[in-house]
């Protein structure tokens, strides 16, 4: 094994590009700030789409594939969308190679090869959606469009980080259309619900639901919801969101549809998305300074079980019990990995699993076997207790949800201590720099004042929190009325 | 509904244009030669892909994922394959769009922002992978990697059809790497085996499993394994390969290991995929004048009810039988919809359901109510008989395999019957035209005579049969000795 991680004290930002290469999750790759997603991330990422992909389908939607490319007069059919997107996007303009008469063996773009029209690689998908619609769509009859897809997706973005910020990324993006405002805003509160709940009872990460200002909006909706996770270093993270985009892309594409009266009406559109971004929260909100630590929800195997022992008669009376252990473990619903490699010693495989976050460790030695007892090693709080074998299965299954559950309590404590309410711009200030967090204060609604907070203190609005109450207070920075806090924070 | 499908005997490749489209599995896009897959067609997709990947995992294999963009010059480095796909790439070059200053409200692409190095959008990617598996690999105890990926690929192919062949498709292709040549082409030869099990069992679509000739091989390869299914035109269809790489990439990227007397060697590898393209291998032996027909395994709905009612109480009381039967089906794992839509009538129903194959249609009125009776009508064989309510769950669960077996058998005497064993140039020639299919012939083994028989008659060998016997004979075309014969075919 490789020697020890930095720690989060000394560097935060270093302990986490180390943990996500050393714990095999993934790595840079020879493209740009393009990630590969190796076995043992992916492994993470398929549990997350699996259950997500699931409360897709059990709120009545269905999966479908888009183009990849989009044409430019597509892209820039939509002006705010576009003009969002169009600095940091791929093009292609050329559809050959051919051998370079000026460098033997090397190949060149064929300049006869030139597309009529530049492809841009999709940053998102509302616009070849939307154009894709248009065909769908003829009367209310045909209302509502509840699809999904799952994709990767590029942004050309200058500074990347490995899950948190690459220039591609995997996601699903819904994309609804409905007959009235009124359901459209419901589609894209509802998604925001469902995004909320998985991402704390799956990931056990509490979340803040909210609106984000105008200035933070996605570009070319009417309303973006969000969901605002806290991470360890006091940095705030953009979980999901959902937008209400109104009739802006109905407008741009031309959708139109005959209501039940017959009259022609634009339709009304939803988007929303989460994406592999959804790996770097993960990390970022339960490891520790010894490495990952996942919630048995997402954990690719929940349990390992190392055997210890000095000869192979021993490894084989291991091996047998272990086998009848698994077999009842699995019958629970657990998944649980037997470490039999022979080639480590059982405190290379600890540190290994303990790097790669397995909730429950379970070792056994030929002493264990004499008392008919297995240690178990949780990896959450890093206690080990030797427990009666009897017990194991109902013991284990306990601890599954137990271990769920502590990591969300902890995350929501640590979130809860760091919502801090500011009334005045020194102390918003200092507890920004000394604390960090969500800063709870009030903000006179302006953009000039938005863009000056975080041109002074790079905190953004992270969001108007969907259930604070309104408070008739006075901005921190501009002293002006104000009738509600928002949330302050640094961000990813 | 629209109109009644062009029939498969007046022009069959317009039949399937049609079905593809009516049948609401997939469109083409704004974007040339790129389709979108619709929420029915994607349905079957993500069947085909939940198996498959039940069998990959199943034979030990995990899932990860690389970067959709190749550095030219890391997809040029392994010269072959580099060659096999230069001509149908596309390619970025830049990474921003600008206002277009001679276009108010336009874009164009952003001179400035042209990159150092050319991105191909992976048409296969060996290349950023063997690149990836450099760091991967430094001993015998690295290997074997036995990962798979699912991802969409490019090929700018000049003539598109649905399915069939587009620029962009969705896959997934398998990249192993062994430490022993035995051990690759043993992987290479079980994925053709998982494949040829899936398609058969699974797709209900019998296949001939091969190897290609050295001018068909996947360029790159030493060995292409594959397997060949037959549509209802005569017309063949690879419907998945599983490549021998050899230490062609190990070599293009310096992948080499320690092996267990420390010596260095390079590493040994397969590649294996099959996409998108099995959607029109489905439509295309299955399928009738009337629309699609699916085996059961496939089918996003298996079993759909319809109610016949003139009252709102005769629905009701329809609807209260119908919970009961749906529960039944669903305990005994079928998936079953009720068509209750109150805007159609039940022939428009019946007529859509056939057009989109569900293999099972139940349709229940006042009289069988009366009675205790359901109207059956199976798909396939468009057949119809009423029966006891009381019989309908394990009829109906009989039926399922019933029907998916019925399909393979169909498909085999189909295939069965359109292979000719041929031993001279004339009678090929005649057979290809008048009869098509699979013609088994004498072939020389020169890529000479290959290319000279395409030329002639636009038959390619298909494939070298894994289980054909040695038979000495005397080629087809040039008379010279021959030790086996291979089978010659038109091909999608």
């Amino acid at each position: 094994m490789s020697k020890k991680l930095t720690s989060r004290a000394d560097d935060y930002s270093k302990w986490y590009n180390e943990l996500v290469v050393k714990a095999d999750m993934a790595e840079n790759s020879a493209v740009r700030g393009c990630m590969v997603i190796k076995p043992y991330g992916f492994a993470i990422w398929e549990k997350i789409q699996a259950e997500l992909d699931r409360m897709f389908k059990e709120t009545g939607h269905q999966n479908a594939y888009f183009p990849l490319f989009v044409p430019k007069s597509l892209f820039e059919a939509e002006e705010k969308n576009a003009e969002g997107f169009a600095k940091e996007c791929a093009i292609v303009t050329h559809y050959r190679l051919q051998n370079d008469p000026d460098n033997k063996g090397k190949l060149r773009v064929d300049p006869e090869a030139k597309l009529e029209e530049e492809l841009v690689v999709r940053p998102t998908s509302e616009a070849i959606i939307w154009n894709t619609y248009k065909g769908w769509i003829q009367s209310y009859r045909d209302l509502p469009i509840l699809v999904n897809q799952w994709a990767n997706v590029v942004r050309w973005e200058m500074r990347t980080r490995l899950f948190l910020r690459t220039a591609e990324f995997l996601w699903q993006e819904g994309h609804t259309a409905h007959a009235t405002e009124t359901e459209a805003i419901k589609e894209a509160e509802l998604m925001n619900n469902v995004y909320a709940t998985f991402v704390e009872n799956f990931m056990a990460i509490p979340v803040i639901k909210g609106i984000k200002t105008e200035s933070e909006r996605f570009a070319g909706a009417v309303e973006t919801y969000c969901i605002e996770a806290l991470m360890q270093d006091g940095k705030a993270l953009q979980a999901g969101t959902s937008h209400f985009l109104g009739q802006n892309f109905a407008k741009a594409f031309d959708v139109k549809f005959a209501n039940k009266d017959g009259k022609q009406d634009y339709v009304w559109a939803t988007s929303w998305g989460v994406s592999t971004r959804l790996m770097g929260a993960l990390i970022m909100t339960h490891s520790d300074d010894n490495g990952l630590v996942l919630p048995p929800s997402l954990a690719p195997n929940q349990v390992v079980i190392v055997p210890i022992y000095k000869s192979e008669e021993q490894l084989e009376a291991i091996s047998k019990l272990v086998n009848i252990i698994m077999d009842e473990l699995r019958s629970k619903g657990i998944s649980v990995k037997y470490d039999d490699r022979n080639t480590l010693r059982p405190g290379a495989k600890f540190a290994q699993h303990e790097l790669q976050g397995v909730p429950l460790r379970i070792s056994i030695g030929p002493k264990d076997l004499e008392n008919g007892t297995v240690e178990l090693a949780r990896r959450d709080t890093l206690t080990k207790e030797v427990i009666s074998v009897d017990n194991l299965t109902s013991k284990v299954v306990a601890l599954m949800e137990e271990i769920q559950n502590s990591l969300y309590s902890k995350a929501l404590q640590f979130r809860d201590n760091h919502i801090t309410e500011v009334d005045d711009f020194d102390t918003f200030k200092q507890v920004l720099e000394s604390k960090g967090g969500f800063i709870s204060a009030h903000w006179d609604g302006t953009e000039e004042t938005e863009l000056k907070i975080k041109e002074l203190t790079k905190a953004t609005i992270r969001c108007i929190p969907i259930d604070s109450k309104e408070e008739k207070g006075t901005c921190v920075y501009s002293g002006n009325p104000s009738k509600q806090r928002v949330l302050f924070a640094k961000a990813y």
